[in-house]
């Protein structure tokens, strides 16, 4: 099953070589993970994605716990999740097949941020669903390059 | 100094593990990361900032590449780079302040992607400073929670 995690630690060198090092020794395989900084100064948010046994989750969990700088551990369920990922995608684009790409661009409501003779570069925000989806419509144009950040996931409504 | 390095590996388990070890032995401290896959299904990009020194950094690229799933290591400089990172944000919010929120969101370009009794949460992407500057903006009202993808770059222009 998928999980995505999210991780609130302390933001100290070391930290996510342990947090990473866990997953690995229990064999989850970390599909896409997003690390950044928080309301917070010194504690950042990790974001993790991995598939995996249930019972295994719990474990690794418990595990997380115990490291000094883990301050929450905690699993958003689909339903109740704000999820996005951003990516970057370069597209190959000549002056004729240009306006197709931005209607593309247009209807999926991405933007196109950078502009070259022979590529344009577009930011794309959504769920996994909506970034794959332009994926595969501008596919056939021939991708470049395609960075993507991970997901990142938010409780709906009001809680503290 | 402040890097910003892309890591091109083979999407397999630990290979995460791996590298965070190396960038923690060496004392680099990880300020932001992100990984997700690319336009080739078995590969994935990490984009690592992180601050220290540029000889130390030199060597740390020489050990990625004796990682065996590490397939290529570069760094963009900034002024080739298009840089981008997602931030949700989960604002306090009370129907009488609640125009003021929707007129900062616009005017940083962000999205209101949920409303709520109390709250609403507000998907921004743009460079780290703009990402800062709406959260300052935003502070007043009060700031519930605040994720951050870690920053993505792609090279500016036509490369291969």
């Amino acid at each position: 099953m998928k999980h995505t995690i999210s991780i609130i630690v302390e933001n100290k060198p070391g930290v996510l070589a342990r947090v990473a090092g866990l997953f690995a020794r229990r064999g989850f395989n970390i599909e896409s993970l997003a690390v950044g900084t928080t309301e917070v100064e010194s504690v950042s948010r990790m974001t993790v994605v991995a598939s995996g046994d249930d019972s295994v989750l719990e474990q690794i969990t418990k595990q997380l716990y115990k490291l000094i700088d883990v301050i929450k551990v905690f699993d958003i369920p689909g339903e109740q999740a704000i999820e996005r990922e951003l990516a970057l995608i370069k597209v190959a684009c000549t002056k004729e097949n240009r306006p197709e790409i931005m209607q593309i661009v247009d209807i999926f409501r991405g933007r196109i941020i950078d502009v070259s003779e022979g590529a344009v570069t577009i930011e794309m925000t959504g769920d996994e669903a909506k970034v794959e989806g332009i994926e595969k419509l501008l596919k056939k144009f021939g991708i470049k390059e395609l960075v993507r950040t991970g997901k990142i996931a938010l409780q709906r409504g009001v809680n503290e």
